[in-house]
């Protein structure tokens, strides 16, 4: 191909989650055509990402200010912490807008083939949290996988002594899933867990 | 969501083909995650691309140098040009090795339906090289679309009175092609076209 730091640019692109390198060489061809409409505004908008965005210290968010603009929303209500994985899951809860309680971030999920134990999530920083006068609900949202559950059991092992209430996330058929294109653990659990016609 | 730097980025990596909002955020996530492997390097190497890389004036390729490698390549046969849609296709031919000549790109095709007239290519630029006495034979290597083709037919006329050979790909069933799964304007296309078996 043609030049070294046109081949080094899809490398490094290539790397992003979801592009292999036949992709990013459509997107490194797109950077160079279109070099001032998208290019340098790239380049500047990363270099300020890079500089300003730093992790709440204390939901674990990114943001520009720490703490995060949702730990300084006075509109929030502090005493519902909801747990999630990772920063994808908290702005999938804020996209959805209806959560209006504040965030902890654990970092991860446990996972013995992954060799994630519980000092490599923010469990014990949860666990001084949950304590404070101010907490009273926490809210697990982990993922319905078997790690993501197994981390959910743990936690609230960790929390029984907190004296918060600890509810997590209803499961059962997604909005829009037909039957049929459900699995049967999904049905099973739709079915156990039914509720009166309202 | 969080912070106007990153719905910023999320933003413009959206715009890169291939890329919609949630693969962008995904995207954005991984280069916060790890900032000093990737963010970092991806900065450093588009401050460098945008600033080294240039068209080269002789067949439009993107290089650092200007002519291109290829077009200052000694081992290369300049006597015979391909001509290529564009960059993309370019790199392609490059791939497959095989090719030992020189390029023009011509920097798309004809396309009555997207208002590319023969002046919006470097249809002067192919026939003034096709006139010098280096060149011999013109390649085209278009797609095998209707534009593409219209755009050959439009070549092979301005090319008439230039006294070099003009060939263009073989067209037929693809290499790993399963006849069950192809149209029938290929399988016309190879039965019209077939050979001898050697």
């Amino acid at each position: 191909m043609s030049g070294t730091e046109i081949e080094h640019l899809i490398r490094l692109i290539a790397r992003l989650p979801g592009l292999g390198p036949r992709s990013a060489r459509r997107a490194v061809l797109t950077l160079l055509k279109r070099r001032d409409q998208l290019l340098k505004p790239l380049i500047d908008t990363m270099i300020d990402v890079a500089s300003k965005v730093k992790t709440c210290s204390v939901c674990g968010n990114y943001d520009s200010v720490d703490p995060c603009t949702i730990c300084t929303d006075i509109n929030r209500n502090f005493s519902i912490v909801c747990v999630v994985e990772d920063v994808a899951s908290l702005w999938a809860m804020e996209r959805s807008r209806l959560f209006r309680g504040c965030y902890h971030v654990l970092g991860g999920v446990l996972s013995a083939l992954d060799g994630v134990g519980p000092n490599d999530l923010t469990i014990d920083s949860l666990v001084v949290r949950a304590e404070s006068i101010i907490v009273n609900e926490v809210i697990l949202a982990m993922a319905a996988t078997v790690d993501g559950q197994t981390t959910a059991h743990y936690l609230v092992d960790r929390l029984s002594e907190c004296h918060v209430s600890i509810s997590c996330l209803a499961q059962g058929v997604p909005i829009g899933g037909e039957l049929d294109y459900l699995d049967d653990g999904t049905i099973g659990v739709a079915l156990r867990a039914r509720q009166p016609f309202i």
